[in-house]
């Protein structure tokens, strides 16, 4: 589990992410449920990658994703890691 | 909006969803997440064919799916209809 000082400085790395307890989030808004769910498989690629999996839950075409290290019960590198990438799709 | 002795009935007759306020939800648990992915993009298909979707989370390869009519605040026969159609592919 990572300390909160190095927390804030790869929080200021990423583009938006707001950190939530234990988690860091994310939310994605779309025009459309189809466009939404193309998201969330594009996540699932990069996720299966790096086998590190967010929480994602998808309700009116608005994705919120949320990252957490859940065998740790906190913020890893893995979390960060995740998280550049997906900056880097959207 | 549907009264509650009709959302009884109707209830009655879906396998094992709970009613929760404004919503019907219920646990779908996977082996893995790309299972729980592959679950989605199903229940997917069957939200764009009826032209209404549910709220969807996935978290740790359990996906819960919530319906509910956002634009009716509370339940109508589409949620209904839309269980039926998710109770007959699992």
């Amino acid at each position: 589990m990572l300390s909160l000082n190095i927390i804030n400085e790869k929080m200021s790395k990423l583009d938006n992410w707001a950190l939530e307890g234990n988690a860091i989030t994310k939310d994605f808004r779309f025009g459309t449920f189809k466009g939404a769910l193309e998201f969330i498989n594009k996540i699932g690629e990069i996720a299966e990658k790096l086998n590190h999996h967010p929480d994602i839950t998808l309700s009116n075409n608005l994705v919120r994703l949320s990252l957490t290290t859940h065998s740790e019960n906190g913020l890893t590198s893995m979390d960060f890691e995740l998280a550049e990438e997906i900056d880097k799709i959207r």
